[in-house]
């Protein structure tokens, strides 16, 4: 059963002052737990239905969290979480402080500029474990990489990617990699020379690239518009952009 | 002021089967609404703050819409909607029949199956009119068009793809363009020839492609995984594919 200073703690995780507080996350659900597992993050609790816990009974011991299990309902771990399915197990985990990366060689870096909404960030993460970037760099108004709709939306991706949140004209104005922008009046990508290395910087929906962030674009790029939508869902336009980076 | 039986009628239409019964969706904020004057649907009724309404005075004449025009608080559109922002207007509009498209040369038709979370749908909508599709053939377990969800994710270009729902089989069955079909073992997207007309058929997140469509696809294309996410979004996978096709 979930104690009641348990529900308390998981509740306040929902906000990112609490995470902040309490240096602790939620994940929720069996796939994005099972990528816990494999993780370097730190499980604190565990709660699961008695179905999940006999299920995974082996792997709960040799991840040592046989003592740190709590057996709860799925009534309780519906109310208790964020989902509206995939009640069966949310785990408390720490959060880690990701260091800002050094670029390697054919390495393509993601670069988030004001990307505040949490399901695109999750979304981001996950196309971008699709393509094989290991590193995003968020601004600090991005959404916070802990969000609970961050980490659903990543569909376990969350555990793969580092995601640091910087200053980024600070961070940009130190690098020589090429820095390739997303904007509507770009050079199509279809035909511009991309790099196997370099960083991709995307803008956010409502107002693009910002232009304290712009100064340090060298090679702006834009994904060619063939019919009448105005524009594309970040999310929808990073993914398509790293296809074409990665062909 | 909005009236009881106008705000009945309103929520109501959240519902597929009140929405085949009285004929008519709802289409909300500033961006969709807009859309629609420049449709070919026909508006029923409209609710409007009075900022909305002075603002937009002179293209509310030219539709003839000020007999049918309600105002109302945006506290009262709020209540009424299903937006959590953009609350200045409201509109019922009716649904059209859409017929099942035949293919024109050089056309590329999409064919959804079984993709049932009206936020995809939308977001599919919104991706294909960025690249030119001009139809999209649903299964009838496909969400529906008109869910309010459908037509704000698709952020305006609802209005202008014509999007019908048919038994895939049977309309399948009867075409002679190539059938391409996205499957997790199909050919690499990025060096199997496309052709510039025939289906591009996209099946549920879950579920893939159904057997029974499947069996009516003449080229399984894949997107290459550069990483270790197990799969992409259902709407991602659209726009990096219908981005290969146009290049």
């Amino acid at each position: 059963m979930i104690s009641k200073n348990q529900l308390k703690l998981i509740h306040a995780l929902e906000q990112k002052k609490q995470r902040k507080k309490h240096g602790l996350f939620l994940v929720q659900g069996e796939k994005n737990v099972g990528e816990l597992f494999d993780s370097s993050f730190s499980i604190k609790q565990l709660f699961a239905t008695s179905h999940y816990i006999n299920k995974n009974s082996r792997v709960l011991a040799e991840q040592g969290l046989v003592a740190i299990t709590v057996e709860a309902t799925e009534e309780e771990l519906k109310k208790a979480g964020t989902l509206v399915s995939n009640n069966s197990v949310l785990a408390v985990a720490e959060c880690q402080t990701m260091p800002v990366p050094q670029i390697q060689s054919n390495e393509l870096i993601l670069v988030l500029d004001q990307v505040g909404d949490p399901g695109n960030l999750g979304t981001i993460i996950r196309v971008a474990d699709w393509y094989g970037i290991k590193h995003i760099i968020c601004s600090p108004d991005c959404a916070d990489f802990y969000n609970p709709k961050v980490i659903a939306a990543s569909m376990g991706s969350f555990a793969r990617i580092q995601v640091s949140h910087t200053d980024l004209s600070e961070y940009l104005s130190k690098q020589s990699a090429p820095v390739y922008g997303a904007f509507l009046e770009g050079e199509n990508i279809h035909k511009a020379p991309l790099s196997k290395s370099g960083y991709i910087v995307m803008g956010s929906e409502s107002h693009g690239i910002s232009l304290e962030v712009a100064k340090f674009i060298t090679d702006k790029i834009t994904i060619p518009n063939f019919g009448q939508a105005e524009s594309l869902n970040v999310a929808m336009a990073t993914g398509i952009i790293l296809d074409n980076f990665k062909r």
